[in-house]
């Protein structure tokens, strides 16, 4: 399946010179939707999926011996997502690995506690919260967005995540605009992506 | 699973005499939000899995005469995502009927061309958008959205998808705040919802 039939590329959006990749004609292509799904959440579907399976058949057995060990699990357990196309591909992955689903929202969007962190993107800055609950310690994350383009956002929603004691596990992206070298921002990480420009 | 107990309210938000229902900590438990997602496909899923099923095996057969007739086709082809915590249902939704996802947004965030309209709702006043192809004519459309207050959203999400030609099928919110009577301003659609206030 060619990703890139399915992505628009809108000149000078949302400013000139910005050359905007809009997935919209892929999301409305359901077949393309569920394999982008699929390949966000892949890599950590084996873990979610046997994992989840040991603790139903040791819970059956009433066998609480045989129940994972908390230092030996390695199921994620929240997929974040980053206001608002992110939610678009975050949600689904969170679906797909039977795990929770948190959110980044801009300021003044979240109505409980939050905490927030300034972030710049390719062409804008901003301030991005999340709730003070919404990730526990030690919690195992996968932070699912729509584009890397600077890694602005990423690091900010990164260090929101890490402030209130989750681990992040993988940073999965539909689109790298590789050109914007953002990666470097977030080198330390397992970064992965779906199409590449 | 009760519900109501994942709901948390926040008095006084977005503002004063409002009693704002926050689903953040439903979307946290994994469990919680793979119910509500199927849940809200649940009416929708049957149809969409059969007849996939049966058009896949004629086309296994080679027997173009057994596909199903256009006029015959009860699958719904498209789910409408309202901006921006509506995404997070209408997308995984979208995903577990293996459907195409179409989005509403706020003025001035869509980069195509597209079509709007005015919409008041619950404490305020706006104009949302579509892209103009986004939905095509005769296609069967579930709209999905995280609450039903006045109905002002919906109303105008509607008038959007029946400009382009969609068929509104069905419309399913997690909350229904009854109180407010929404529902008037949608009568003539299914409209179903999980939890009540």
């Amino acid at each position: 399946m060619n990703l890139k039939d399915l992505i628009r590329e809108i000149p000078d959006w949302p400013q000139k010179g910005v050359n905007f990749k809009d997935i919209t004609p892929l999301l409305e292509n359901g077949e393309a939707f569920k394999y982008v799904i699929d390949k966000l959440a892949e890599p950590f579907l084996f873990q979610n999926n046997v994992i989840a399976r040991l603790d139903r058949a040791a819970q059956e057995r009433n066998d609480v011996d045989s129940l994972v060990k908390p230092e030996n699990d390695k199921r994620v357990d929240k997929v974040v997502g980053i206001d608002a196309r992110g939610f678009l591909l975050a949600a689904p992955v969170a679906y797909k690995l039977s795990c929770g689903l948190s959110i980044v929202r801009k300021k003044g969007k979240l109505p409980y506690k939050t905490i927030n962190q300034k972030y710049s993107l390719e062409y804008a800055s901003n301030i991005i919260e999340m709730h003070e609950d919404t990730i526990k310690k030690g919690e195992k994350v996968v932070l699912i967005d729509d584009v890397l383009a600077t890694g602005g956002t990423a690091r900010a929603a990164i260090d929101l995540i890490e402030k209130l004691g989750g681990e992040v596990v993988g940073i999965g992206f539909l689109i790298n605009l590789k050109f914007l070298n953002g990666e470097e921002n977030i080198k330390e990480y397992n970064v992965y992506s779906l199409v590449e420009y």
